[in-house]
C-alpha cells in the first residue's frame, strides 16, 4: 500500500502546528512507533505525525487540513485494538484522543451520559459509581469509549445489557467535509431518518472522526453475586447456557473457560478450580432475585453434568473470581513465558457453539500449539489465545492457519469472523467470504459516499 | 412531484406480467387506490400497478424491471403506516408483500426466527406461542414484520425489550442492482463491517426492498400481571416512571393515558377508571418476581401522588385492560363520530417529558381541538390523536399547526419529531430542523450511493 507523499505530510504538519500549537503535533520516533502499534500480532505501521486535539474545533481543523493535502486520518484511543485498527498503513496523521477526556454531563433521570471520545472505561466507571448508575459494556481492556464505539465492542455483560450498538444514543463526529455532525437526538427512541449512529458504531474510523458520544446507563443493581460451575463436558456447559437463556433468567455474565484456560487461571491467580470446562457466572438484582436466579441456574447446571455449582461466599470472592476471568489472557501468556498471544474472535449461533468449539479444539491439538479458550458463551462468542513464539515463523504460520480454519468454520456455521474485535486490516480478507460480494459492494458504496477521498483510516474494513 | 412516464410504466407492467403471470400484476382502480392510502391524514397517491411477488426471485425480477425502465418501487405491507409511507408520490409499482407470508424457521435454542417480509405480527405470535417464546415488538396495529422493520417500529413493550433496532439480527434484501443481499449472519453479535442491518431498519423502503428477516425472540414469561394507577398530576405520573426505571425494575409495559383519553376509554371499553392521568402497567417474570415488582411500583406510585394502585385481579382482567389500551385510538375517535384521527409522535428525553406534555396540553386547549394523549412514557414517547372533521379545512389547518408546534418543541427539548412512526413524507420537512444540514447531507449521500436512480420509494425521508 502506497504511503502518502512527504510534501503533503509536511504541509499538513505545518498547518496543524500553526493552528494547534507545536506541543500538540508530535513527530518523535518513539511516539510514532507507539501510535502505529496495537495489541495484535499484525505488523504495525507508523503514522507520520501524532496530533492531540483539545476540542471539537481542533478535531475539525485536523480533518480539514488532512483533506486539503490528501493525508490519511487514523484515530487513536488507548491502543488496545486487536486487528491492526490503528496501523497507519499509508502513513498520515494519528489523531490521539487523550485530551478529549471530559465527561460532559450525567443525567440519572434520563439514564444517560455524554463523554468525549478519549474518556476511558474505568474513568467513566469511577465518575458514575457514586451516582448509583453504571455503563454496562465491559470489553476487559481499559479502552476509550471512542475506541469501543469505533470497533462495536462488547464483553462479559453483553448477554444481559447488550453491546455498544444497544448502548449508544448519539454521536458527535467530524465528517469528511470537516463539518461537525450530531447523529441523533438524546431521545430514547427515534425513527427520524437513516441510523447514522449505528452506521458509525463499528465503522473503525473509516467514515468520520468520533468526538463525543451520549451513552445509555443502567441502575447499579442492589445485589451482585458470582459463582463458578465445572462441567463434565463442554457440550454440557453450553447446553446449560442455552437452558438458562430459554428460562429467561436475566443472567448478567455467563462465561466459559475451557480446561486449558482453567489450568492457566489456577496457576496465575492462585485459584484451585477443578481443571474442566467451567462457567463463571454473575447475577444482578435484588438480594432475593439474585438468590432465586442462582438457585434456578444451580438446578439447570446439575441437569447438564455440572453438579458442583459454587457460590462466591462474599464480595471479595466475587471480585477475585472476576479478576481471574479478566486476567485470563495474562494467565494464558504465563503458560509460555516470552510467547505472544494471537487472539481469535469467532461468534456463531449458540446452537452451533459446542460443535464449533469441539472441532476447533481438535484443530488446536493437530496444530501442536497451546491455545486456551474463553467465551462470552451467552452470545455464542469465544476467543482463543494462541501462544506463539514471536521468533518462530513456522509457529506464526500455524497460528494463522488455525485462525483461518476457525473463521471459515464460524462462517459455515452461520456465524461471523468477528464478534467484537472488529475488522481492522486483520479480518478484512474474510469480509467478502462472510457477507458475499453484493453486500460488500454496498459497504464500499457507503464508504465512497461518505469519504470519497478515502482519507479516514484507509485500508481498514473494506479490503 | 412529477409522475413517472406512462410508456415506462407500460413496459414494466408488460415485462412483469410476462415474468410473474397476469394474476400477480394488478391495475384495477380500487386496488390502486387502496395501495396508495395509509392510515394517516396525508393525501394518498396511487401507484400505476400493484405486483405480488411469491419469492425472492420474483422480488429481484421486479426491482430489475423497474430499474430497466426507471420506474419507482414502493413497498406495501399492511397499509397501517402513519406518515404517508406507501403513497406512490411519483406513481410506479407498489410491491404488495402479502404472499411473502411464510415463517421460514424457528429456533428456540438460538431464540430467533426467520420470516418473510409479509408475515404479520399476530400470525407470528400464534406460530410462536406453543414454542414458549414470543417476538416482543408490539406497535398496536397488526402490521407486517417488513413494515415494522422499514419504519423502525416499537411500542408498548419497548421499554423493556427494545425496538425493532434491538430485535432484528439480519435482513435479506434486494438492492438497487437487483442483487439479493443478506446483511448479516445469525450470530448474536458481530463487528464485521458496516451495520447494513441497522441502516436498513427505519429506511422505509428507500434503500432496498426488504424480503426476509431474522428476528430475536424472548422466552414467554412464566407470569404476567397488569395494574392501573391514577395520579393527581401528570408530573407525578411521569416522576413515578422515572423512579421505576432508576430502581432498575424491569417493567414490561408502562403506558400513560391522560384524563381525556381515560374518559374516552371508559366510554368505549366500559371501564370505570377515575378520570385522571393514569399509568397502565404490566409485569413479566416468575410469580414471585411479578409480585415483588408490583409491590415496589405500588410504593413508588404512592410517593408520587398515585395512591390507588389497582392490580388486575386475573388474566381476563389483564387482557381487558390491555385491549382497552390498544383500543385507545378507536376510543378517541368515538369521542367525535365521523372525525379523522391525526396522530403525532414526539419523543423527548424523559426528564423533559412532563414539560413537553404540559405545554402541549395548553396548546391543545388553545387550538379548540379534542386530542387525547397516550404515551410510551418509559421511552419519553407520546401520541396525540387529534380529532379532525375531514370536511373542515380550518380544523385541519389548526391540527397541522398544533403538530408543527409540538414537533418544534420536542426538537428544542433534545428530542425527535418521530419516536416510532417514521418519516414518510409527512415528517420529511422537519428532518433538517432535527438533524442539521450536514447530517442530512450524509443521509442524502447514503441514499444516492445505494439508490443512484432514486427508484426506491422516492420522496420519502429525504425531502
Amino acid at each position: 500500500m502506497l504511503r502518502v507523499e512527504e510534501d503533503a505530510v509536511r504541509a499538513t504538519v505545518a498547518d496543524l502546528t500553526r493552528e494547534l500549537g507545536a506541543d500538540r503535533v508530535l513527530t518523535g520516533t518513539d511516539v510514532l512507533r507507539q501510535h502505529g502499534t496495537d495489541e495484535s500480532w499484525h505488523p504495525p505501521a507508523t503514522p507520520d505525525a501524532v496530533v492531540l486535539p483539545r476540542d471539537t474545533e481542533d478535531a475539525a481543523a485536523i480533518v480539514r487540513a488532512c483533506r486539503d493535502y490528501h493525508v490519511p486520518i487514523v484515530p487513536f484511543g488507548a491502543g488496545t485494538s486487536l486487528e491492526g485498527h490503528i496501523a497507519a498503513l499509508q502513513g498520515g496523521i494519528s489523531v490521539d484522543m487523550r485530551e478529549l477526556n471530559k465527561i460532559l454531563r450525567v443525567s440519572v433521570e434520563d439514564m444517560d451520559v455524554t463523554v468525549q471520545a478519549g474518556v476511558k472505561r474505568r474513568q467513566l466507571d469511577e465518575r458514575l459509581r457514586p451516582e448509583g448508575v453504571f455503563f454496562s459494556v465491559d470489553p476487559g481492556a481499559d479502552a476509550t469509549l471512542g475506541g469501543m464505539i469505533a470497533t462495536g465492542a462488547s464483553g462479559t455483560t453483553s448477554v444481559r445489557y447488550g453491546t455498544m450498538r444497544e448502548n449508544v444514543l448519539s454521536l458527535t463526529v467530524v465528517n469528511a467535509n470537516g463539518d461537525v455532525v450530531v447523529t441523533r437526538s438524546r431521545a430514547r427512541k427515534s425513527s427520524a431518518g437513516y441510523d447514522l449512529t449505528r452506521l458509525l458504531i463499528g465503522s473503525e474510523g473509516t467514515l468520520a472522526l468520533i468526538i463525543e458520544a451520549t451513552l445509555r446507563l443502567q441502575p447499579t443493581p442492589e445485589a451482585m453475586s458470582a459463582a463458578t460451575c465445572a462441567f463434565e463436558t463442554l457440550e454440557g456447559a453450553i447446553d446449560c447456557v442455552i437452558a438458562v437463556l430459554a428460562h429467561g433468567i436475566p443472567i448478567a455474565r455467563i462465561e466459559l473457560l475451557d480446561d486449558v484456560q482453567i489450568d492457566a487461571v489456577n496457576r496465575h491467580a492462585e485459584l484451585h478450580l477443578a481443571v474442566a470446562p467451567t462457567l463463571f457466572l454473575e447475577f444482578h438484582g435484588t438480594p432475593q432475585e439474585v438468590e432465586s436466579q442462582a438457585e434456578e441456574v444451580r438446578e439447570i447446571a446439575a441437569e447438564h453434568g455440572g453438579p458442583d455449582f459454587a457460590w462466591a461466599s462474599d464480595e471479595g470472592e466475587r471480585r477475585r473470581l472476576w479478576r481471574a476471568r479478566h486476567g485470563a489472557y495474562d494467565a494464558a501468556r504465563a503458560l509460555r513465558p516470552g510467547a505472544r498471544g494471537f487472539t481469535t474472535d469467532a461468534c456463531v449461533p449458540i446452537s452451533k457453539l459446542a460443535e464449533c468449539i469441539a472441532e476447533t479444539k481438535r484443530d488446536i491439538d493437530d496444530s501442536g500449539l497451546i491455545a486456551p479458550i474463553v467465551g462470552h458463551v451467552g452470545d455464542g462468542n469465544f476467543h482463543l489465545a494462541i501462544l506463539v513464539d514471536p521468533d518462530d515463523p513456522d509457529e506464526l504460520r500455524r497460528a494463522v492457519e488455525l485462525n483461518d480454519r476457525l473463521v471459515r468454520r464460524a462462517i459455515d456455521l452461520g456465524g461471523t469472523c468477528t464478534g467484537e474485535h472488529g475488522v481492522g486490516y486483520g479480518k478484512a480478507p474474510f469480509l467478502e467470504l462472510e457477507h458475499g460480494p453484493a453486500a460488500l459492494e454496498m459497504m464500499r458504496a457507503i464508504k465512497h459516499a461518505l469519504d470519497p477521498d478515502n482519507l479516514f483510516n484507509p485500508g481498514k474494513i473494506i479490503p
